[in-house]
């Protein structure tokens, strides 16, 4: 690549680690691409670190030393994405949306890239320090949402099917009960979609008693692979019991009344504890 | 916003209108956000405009005027996308995605969120001139191809459920069949989802003689809505006829053996043209 000036440098910079989040770069690979000193090549460092930082889209890590290099890891400060959630709990609110056995219609909201982006980040930002393998989600209103945390956090997405598809070769299958309708339901996932040991980020759309979620823990273990982390977008606040305890929400279903098509939704308990896990 | 230096402004700008493609943004916004004179704004964008042009990355267009600004219009060179889908294509010969019946096992290419960011480029590329309201999909692997285009022409996604779920309120269903197998199958669509008359994207994963796409075109008439484009990632060049005419493809199945397990696989029509539609 031809010798480019700052200014083209710090533009062609920040694209480049915007698209490559949590991948260690060296800084050779810059000095080479743009035919630069190291110093100059820190000094562009320095201020899209400092941008960055200050206008709450991640962080740029530095790694000293010959293995070193720069890391962009994406992360929302916590008021920036609350105010994001509340947004989104009064999109929920809509009385047309309350369905019949209480269920709620967000298909739209979850058809819109720029909303995905945003909930994708406040997940990449909620499990940014935890280390997993791989972002599991069941189909289908979940797997839009998996995509967009795991373009995040840099990893693979492996999708739980609800039948069998011949395409995907051999599987393991497992029955569940559904916590929300008692229904005995299948899910499966090809053999070949899932290292043994894998650790595994568990991310889905709702979360009524958990039975899915459950659903998906047993399903690991039939692949010797470890939860590290699940992330719901809406839970239910109207369980008794959950059938996961340690799980991070955004929002939470308060009260939901078909009838009068009255719903209060609240930010959900990543709001709880201050900036953290 | 405090006063950002140019360097500042840079980085932060770039990723502003990186993180918004097909808006229009006016220079208001940006001499507002900055604090800056809207002639420094401007030279930031030429700025911004002849590396993304030069790297690839898509067009800044300029409009003139009161209601004017920028947009940003990401759009891959045709051999750019011609060098990523040899390198798929071979991905795809590997001879363990084989399966009876000649279907390909490809969840785990299409589980790589970088993978899916070049795709989705590719299609926001060859579309980019056509005039959509939504894209569409039917579930399950093509939603985040769908989605990764969609989020680079900024469009909402509808995905068409091969059920009929509780949650999404009345539907729409029709019956089709599915070219590969001649079996009956169902796919439905929430009335809500789609406005009538809307003009749509429709993005799917793989074709062999087209009936699952003819079925979301026969669905969207229920709609009054008009398809404006069809995109497949994968079509089989095993096939006498297709049900769909005029259709991009990024990569074409020429032959595959269940019995030897060999796949040829070559670059689909999006590259038969040069450069454009």
């Amino acid at each position: 690549m031809k010798k480019l000036k700052r200014s083209a440098r710090l533009v062609e910079m920040t694209q480049y680690l915007l698209s490559r989040p949590h991948t260690l770069i060296p800084l050779t690979t810059f000095a080479e691409r743009y035919g630069s000193a190291k110093s100059s090549i820190s000094e562009d460092l320095a201020i899209i670190k400092e941008v960055s930082e200050e206008e709450g889209l991640g962080e740029l890590l530095t790694l000293a030393g010959a293995a070193g290099g720069v890391k962009f890891v994406p992360k929302v400060p916590q008021e920036q994405s609350l105010q994001f959630v509340q947004h989104i709990c009064r999109l929920l609110e809509q009385p047309e949306r309350i369905l019949p056995g209480e269920f709620m219609y967000m298909s739209d909201i979850l058809g819109q890239p720029g909303i995905l982006n945003e909930i994708g980040k406040t997940f990449a930002s909620a499990f940014y320090r935890r280390d997993f393998d791989v972002v599991m989600t069941v189909e289908t209103k979940g797997i839009p949402l998996a995509y967009a945390t795991a373009s995040y956090l840099n990893l693979p997405v492996v999708i739980v099917r609800r039948d069998n598809r011949v395409t995907e070769g051999s599987a393991v299958s497992i029955n569940y009960v559904s916590g929300s309708n008692k229904r005995i339901q299948t899910m499966s996932l090809a053999r070949r979609a899932l290292k043994e040991e894998s650790r595994v980020l568990i991310i889905d759309d709702f979360m009524r008693a958990g039975g899915t979620i459950r659903g998906m823990m047993d399903l690991l273990q039939e692949f010797r692979a470890k939860v590290a982390g699940v992330g719901v977008f809406v839970e239910s606040g109207e369980v008794d019991e959950h059938l996961v305890d340690d799980y991070v929400s955004l929002a939470r279903l308060k009260v939901v009344d078909s009838r009068s098509r009255q719903a209060t939704v609240v930010p959900g308990n990543y709001f709880d504890v201050k900036d953290g896990e």
